[in-house]
């Protein structure tokens, strides 16, 4: 793997902080490496003898697991640290605890924190390369570089394609870092869903807001699906699931309002039968799986870019 | 090591489904490991860049590490998924959460899971190889193998010997697994101990039945031992702990009814006073820890054994 | 590394075992390894091959760290068993518990327990390197072997040094540790604190007792705080936590009682404001990281020695 001297980051704490052109060498860093996936024998000697500390102070099986593979393919050792019960933060400053990872002789840290600006604070307070890996309802940046990378394989060029975003985008840290690499890769973004879960101040961010479906999903190219996070919602943000999946869950015949080749993604885990219907899932124009796949090998460019990048600094 | 061209399964669901000679070629591969297990280096190269993944959705620290340590030795890397409070099983079908497994590119799953038949489900709807460590009542594969693998060592062939298998036969996954090896092997089962755990209707798998521990012990070449899962019992199996002991505890006496040479086996973890008296476990006799150390050539040899197969078949 | 054949244990469960030359070669092989530690890969060749149980069944998330890092940097494989919740030790002692580690062809353990003397009772019943990481309040000896290293480090020869440990010695093994080991490399140690943490029979151990802050602190070269445990303590110790700090905190112009060069020591986690001005803990004077970052190397050259020890034993 050639390193791309034009990227110059050691932290991934946000899309927003990116420009196109840095989007485009993590994806074009990630096509290589997706390459070197499909081989029985995946390890790359590439992070050998690096020591990557996942960090995740709000659950994660899903993300944490994508992190440790992506890691593991590129050689590195991954020291796992979870949830609150961790004795490592008993009373302890968020950045004792970050500069005790590094005076353990780490290289990098993962973070998942509850508290959005977690990852950029620690990025400042610690001399260590961070990867966001989700901040409360801030950014969550390597999903949505996945979700580009697999729209990117399926469309080509996202310049005036219309990408729509389908639920709680209030509440979502996916939207957001989606709503910024879309816009920074020339999609045009469509937000949708009840009034109360898509506020109109989204606007600012450069979309559109939608409350109609059919508007939303007419001619759209993608479809993003969010997930219905049961157990955060309350009653004051709609009325119940079923009234939900009435009004907004994809179906069929809903489907048949997107563009005839569009695509439909989710961040997973799905809810079958809540904001999707099952056989769409299972379908043809269900990238979900694709998604899950390209976000090992978005990970492992991310994880080696940042690292290079800190290695030629200290160097 | 040389591949046994005449193994074709990707999967191992049951000892059920395999044949005398499919047995005797995951023993002979185990015997070769085996070997390699004595040198103070014990790590093979042969599963490099493979990434199994162990996923235990009932609670396992022992046949988990066991799991982990073969897969280490074969230089697999593996990601260990566990408990309900997995949040990749939130709302989430089985079916979706092994996919999303593959997705992340993992070339194996081992699973453990309460319900009887849930590994052969899931080798049924995705593509990636599956390793039963346990499922339910139903089987536990790899403990039968490395119980005969156990038995082989200490008698030579199984043909005719006599093999009784003690305690809670009705609950136990150990119990079917071992049934199912042994009648292959060629040894003659008895099941024993009260009839409220040794149902008659075990006759229909070709084993003996018997409630009077004299009869049950009396020339048999191994007994193997059953662990009492105070737990899962409830009055209604047995009176008490004290009185299984007093009635089907095995002790010296009793265990001078075995025949001379006979081993006495124990998946583990033993209830010292209980199912076994102490100084029997630790006597000559016993082989409890000589079959853990059994159990890490055996997996090996499965899990060599299952992904060389899958990655004939992929190419 | 060449192999100091001097080094004769395979266990390591207390200082209060070693002579001062064994202090010696365990702080001139860290020293070696804490070189190697400086290169962006920092993997040894040393250990490949080798399993290490991190065996914890007491919380701590730092040290078993500490120790995972380290055997990674040898290439160990680490298997970590956690917490009561363990299935393997359901009803089993503790020696079967061993003895099933060792039977899934581990070759060392390292284990805390809440009970003191836990690792001397596994070192006699179990052939197995047994690394002792903190036996109730009985001994922590990498913690007292990291502080040695770091005084080192920053005072060359401990002999007549004065090292004041300040706090809660009465429940704590790593003063108990310290004591040891400062005593055997010939520094003069004084414990501090209120009487009730710092009772009179420490002197039985060959050190000074002091309950007055300012002759504890005048002249040293060197002051170890220890953590107040809120959690331990309960009112008959000291009346609150505020009183604690404005007693014997640690603050600017407790701190100027001390030698010009004199270092600022914690084991970690602090709590800044209770036990240490939050200000001191970030001056020139706190060494605070620096000893977390020579427990890996310690921690090395404990895992290098004890593996080749019992590996001479066992050739």
């Amino acid at each position: 793997m050639k390193f791309n001297t034009q990227w110059t980051r050691n932290h991934l704490i946000g899309i927003e902080d990116l420009t196109a052109s840095e989007i485009n060498i993590i994806l074009e860093t990630a096509s290589s490496f997706k390459k070197t996936m499909l081989r029985s024998n995946k390890k790359l000697p590439t992070l050998r003898g690096r020591t990557i500390v996942n960090f995740f102070m709000e659950p994660s099986t899903r993300t944490r697991m994508a992190f440790e593979v992506a890691a593991g393919n590129l050689s590195a050792d991954v020291i796992t640290i979870t949830g609150s019960a961790s004795s490592l933060v008993k009373g302890e400053t968020l950045r004792d605890t970050a500069n005790n990872i590094k005076a353990l002789n780490a290289d990098m840290i993962i973070m998942r924190h509850s508290s959005a600006g977690a990852p950029k604070y620690l990025s400042r307070v610690v001399d260590l390369p961070i990867v966001n890996a989700g901040d409360g309802a801030h950014e969550h940046p390597t999903q949505a570089l996945l979700d580009c990378y697999t729209l990117r394989e399926n469309l080509g060029d996202l310049a005036g394609r219309k990408v729509t975003i389908l639920g709680d985008i209030l509440f979502s840290r996916v939207a957001r870092s989606n709503i910024w690499s879309l816009n920074k890769l020339g999609a045009q973004v469509t937000v949708a869903g009840p009034a109360t879960l898509v506020p109109e101040h989204f606007r600012q961010f450069g979309v559109e807001v939608c409350h109609d479906l059919r508007k939303a999903l007419d001619g759209a190219d993608a479809v993003m699906l969010l997930r219905i996070q049961h157990e955060r919602q309350n009653s004051t943000h709609f009325p119940s699931i079923g009234e939900y999946t009435r009004m907004f869950g994809l179906n069929k015949e809903r489907a048949s309002w997107l563009k005839p080749d569009a695509i439909i993604m989710h961040p997973g885990p799905i809810n079958r039968g809540v904001e999707i219907d099952s056989q769409l899932a299972d379908s043809d124009r269900s990238v979900i799986l694709q998604q899950v796949t390209n976000g090992i090998a978005v990970r492992m460019a991310v994880l080696y870019l940042c690292m290079n990048a800190q290695e030629r600094k200290d160097s």
